[in-house]
């Protein structure tokens, strides 16, 4: 197993989240006008669904805007539990998925614990364990070849001594899920081999975020493992990354003891109706989720004849593999010329040579297969 | 110096803050109908001001609600420190002000640190530090004849070891801010104090949510002290709770260390819209303010000629006394029979013989005179 150096953050330097440059920023820095700069980084939808604006003309919310939001969250819950399939006390809300990930940190992580992350994969992992404190235990993921799943047997001998395992299937920003059975096999194998050290169980995450395109989660797992917490979020096929909606889906004693840990009331009044009401929309997420794939498939298609190097996806990103860091950074300049936003990677990333690319609407889709063509000329 | 003992949690029972019940837990329990429940108990404004609900209709906002809000909230922070009157670098946006408390918590008490927490006082200050985990040393505040202030030896004595001062300025539940001078000689004590024995001084906390209301503030403090925050919040004065905006206001270095903690986005792309409006409004908060000053003089007069005990109030809530627990307590009850809820405070608190009320709205209040001159019957 290979693996780098588990540090501690010190105080006075913490790890930290890189913010994106904002399309003002961007719009400046490449002298363009601002409505032509177009986010490919953020693996956002290319709009809300038009009943989002009308919620919020219609101004119904479950209290006045004057009031904190409802403490238990009880319109949201009920219709969040009966869109996944659980029970109301095997969910608990968060402002997005990144205070879902906080919050498991704080009833899972100790101050001084392990973490371990299988990567590349979201950066907030990482982030939130340093900051802790926590040693950061990195366990690289398996070759492009094989779809960028994790190494099992490096993640469960990273697990023996670690308080949290970090996994994200889909995988952020490789695209795909855990192949059948990995996820499964893994919680199996960690339970076993913290029942026969006479250890807990450590705490397990699965992200979701992208679980909705691949048509295929884990939520079942919820009971098969001691200390597991799946992530959802409405910021991706629900299309309100703006609105700061996400959940934590686990047992019910799993729940209770994140439920400590959460603030009085972070989620908007404004955010809880309208996400309220995508959740209760039977429809709406299926077809955000097959404009998506149609649209994947048609951007991957015209990148591809453009010779770029697509790699499979079950998200709504698609990531590119260029000869070299040095073409991806120049490629990513051309893009960014055109006001064409890309999210790429540090030199001293696993992907340096890749660029990760969001599926947008035709219009971006379309003038991003042009500059593509004019860059492979 | 009185202090309880210093304690901190065990990972399976952390302190957490305790929700009100909701509109309908209550009306469920009183047999009432839901609309005609009225808060007294959150010390929040009666009413959003109607440009609220027309700035949600129009939907111009920085970005669309599918992407996330911009990294650097800009607009949102410009007006905000062109009204507190402070530099764009010393100022930090936050889902409400409980966000801004955690982040100062992740950036300046160090798991097993000790924060000082003048009692009573805002309930989170303690829960933080508690789940950080960290020692909390409880500081007796001064008696209700002296306006609940802090006791500065006592506060001095506890800082000594301490890493984080929590103050709050009108505190909350009492009503009074600190007289004038106390804060900043405490600053200047505690900076020397330091300097004498060759540690770090404390880092302070300053919680203004009421501030508007007492027509004065700390902000400019904050370069007089190496690390102090002030919080301030849109939250009360401002009328949008429901919307959770808050700010760290602290000097260019201060804000800098606490940036690294801040989550990816926390705040919705609406309440960055609605927020940013009402600060550019120079006469929104100023007329919110006036209201609040006449109906609590009103609220006030009308308490006392039924009998009850009002203490003096800069803010938008009254601390009632009552003779004892038991009458606080019966009192409570009838107030909830009608649908009126009051902040109770629990057997073991030193104001268990007191309620919290919040001024609200004209109807509403008369409805809590008129209930208060049945009780005292």
């Amino acid at each position: 197993m290979s693996r780098t150096p588990g540090r501690m953050a010190s105080p006075s330097e913490p790890a930290s989240y890189t913010w994106e440059a904002t399309d003002e920023a961007i719009a400046e820095r490449y002298v363009l006008a601002v409505e032509t700069v177009a986010r490919f980084d953020t693996n956002t939808a290319p709009s809300a669904p038009p009943i989002v604006a009308r919620i919020l003309a219609e101004g119904r919310f479950d209290v006045p805007l004057s009031e904190y939001p409802p403490g238990d969250y009880a319109r949201l819950v009920t219709a969040a539990a009966a869109r996944y399939g659980v029970g109301p006390d095997e969910l608990l809300v968060g402002a997005g998925a990144d205070e879902i990930l906080d919050l498991v940190v704080k009833a899972f992580l100790p101050p001084g614990g392990t973490a371990v992350v299988p990567v590349p994969t979201y950066a907030m992992f990482a982030v939130l364990s340093d900051q802790r404190p926590a040693h950061v235990v990195r366990v690289p993921r398996r070759p492009a070849a094989v779809g960028f799943g994790i190494d099992p047997a490096a993640v469960r001998a990273a697990a023996a001594s670690a308080d949290l395992v970090w996994l994200c299937s889909p995988n952020n920003p490789t695209g795909l899920p855990e192949a059948p059975g990995v996820i499964d096999d893994l919680l199996e194998t960690l339970a076993a081999d913290s029942d026969r050290a006479g250890r807990p169980a450590p705490a397990v995450v699965i992200d979701e975020a992208y679980a909705e395109f691949a048509g295929a989660s884990n939520l079942d797992l919820r009971t098969a493992y001691p200390r597991l917490v799946l992530v959802r979020t409405m910021s991706k096929a629900y299309a309100i990354a703006g609105l700061r909606v996400g959940f934590a889906v686990a047992r019910p004693d799993v729940v209770a003891a994140i439920a400590p840990y959460r603030p009085p009331g972070s989620v908007s009044v404004a955010s809880v109706a309208v996400a309220t009401r995508l959740l209760e929309d039977a429809d709406f997420v299926t077809e955000s989720v097959a404009r998506t794939t149609v649209e994947r498939a048609r951007l991957t298609e015209g990148l591809r004849v453009a010779g770029w190097s697509v790699q499979p996806s079950s998200t709504n990103f698609l990531l590119v593999a260029f000869q070299s860091p040095a073409q991806a950074a120049s490629t990513a300049e051309g893009l960014l010329r055109r006001g064409l936003v890309p999210r790429t990677f540090g030199s001293d990333h696993s992907l340096a040579h890749c660029l990760r690319l969001t599926v947008r609407s035709v219009e971006q889709d379309d003038r991003l297969i042009e500059a593509a063509r004019e860059l492979a000329r």
